[in-house]
């Protein structure tokens, strides 16, 4: 198939999922560049339609694709159903993948409030290196399907299940660490090196702006901090997160 | 003084200062936002010129600057002088600071043909948090006082001495240690755990795209990697470049 005009209806459509409106009604996302949907193919993502330009390279003719998924489509139709800055070579609609929870997850990351899509899409690819079992979503946080925070995981986005949770009764028998950017006055925080983990475990982040919420701080069993110079306040959210994933979890 | 025109000539030249051609050319940067300004002037850098927005809050008054420095200016003449998304409530013209070299750096970082802004200015920010004497700029990289970076450094930008270098020949009797995403075929890479580092320590980033060069890898004395599962192919740069500095220098 071919498609040469930006107003053909299917074009219309995929452009509206780069909305989080439309994403959360189809329950469809996008992933840009080839090697980022040759990932998703290899994840076994159902991939609902394939644009790429035309002329496509031979090499990416062997996908496992039927023919009607493929289609050929111009530069400006590229940049109509995507938001980087350079348009890519290939569009894919993917589904977005269902997880279900399981007992077995051990070593589980919480970020609340979290609203930057390139710190979201960073510190999946960090757990995605670091074996994190599952990543919870707490709070008003920006859209895992954000086409900013797919393109910042870098093929990895699939790679963890990921849970958007309001109720954390599930953690009743974790340990729950709150991560702080420093000391706070009268509270035991241990520094990230001297912490030993238990076998289950929650690290929680907050947010970039605000940090952890009261009610998290207070669901928390421990504390731990960055051992950091004093002249500095904090560090970058995916940083932090990705030093204690490291530290923690990469056994 | 007030100015309430965006056509101000004073204006027209600060709204230059968001080209690197004119930042080279006057040695002068733009700092945003009133936290960085005052880290700024903490650290008796040079303030040239602060535009703030009319009705500044009471407690900017108390800043240690004379009266000629200090310029009210309206919202569209912020937009004007910044290239943030949301304009900043103040804005500083700053002199570059310049650094000189020691004897004494032993815990330095090079970053080969880093692109990315909020990239290096990340890398700053976790520099300065865990104890790095200097940091060095190799190759074709983004300029320091690119806007965006300065942002990312969330006022550490003038923390640690930054060096642009075209000749290496100052790091002969350092270790130089080679960064690299994973294990390569014939080159012996330590695990960065297993690493202990020596007194005097070169350690190097290569670009986001390409990774380090031939020429650096070749002048690397020793290789260290992060390890990860090898469902993952590489960090962030920022974030792997955090992690080993964490773990290296934070002592």
């Amino acid at each position: 198939m071919k498609i040469t005009s930006v107003n053909n209806d299917l074009i219309k459509e995929t452009a509206k999922l780069l909305r989080s409106k439309y994403r959360d009604e189809s329950g469809l996302f996008l992933v840009e560049g080839m090697k980022g949907i040759e990932e998703a193919i290899d994840a076994k993502l159902e991939i609902v339609h394939l644009f790429v330009q035309q002329n496509l390279p031979p090499h990416l003719n062997p996908l496992p694709l039927g023919e009607e998924i493929i289609c050929e489509v111009t530069e400006p139709i590229l940049a109509k159903i995507s938001d980087a800055k350079t348009p890519p070579k290939a569009v894919a609609v993917v589904k977005q993948p269902k997880y279900k929870w399981s007992e077995k997850f051990k070593k589980v990351v919480l970020l609340e409030g979290i609203k930057d899509p390139g710190n979201l899409g960073t510190i999946l690819r960090s757990a995605s290196a670091f074996g994190i079992d599952a990543l919870v979503l707490y709070g008003d946080t920006v859209d895992l399907y954000n086409p900013k925070c797919v393109r910042s995981t870098v093929g990895n986005l699939w790679k963890i299940p990921v849970f958007k949770m309001s109720d954390l009764s599930i953690f009743a028998n974790y340990e729950r660490i709150a991560t702080l950017p420093k000391g706070v006055n009268g509270v035991t925080v241990i520094p990230l090196k001297s912490y030993k983990p238990t076998e289950k475990i929650l690290v929680m982040f907050g947010s970039e702006a605000d940090g952890l919420s009261e009610e998290l701080k207070n669901f928390a069993t421990k504390n731990i901090t960055i051992e950091m110079g004093a002249n500095v306040e904090s560090l970058n959210l995916s940083v932090s997160a990705s030093i204690i994933m490291y530290e923690l979890f990469n056994k």
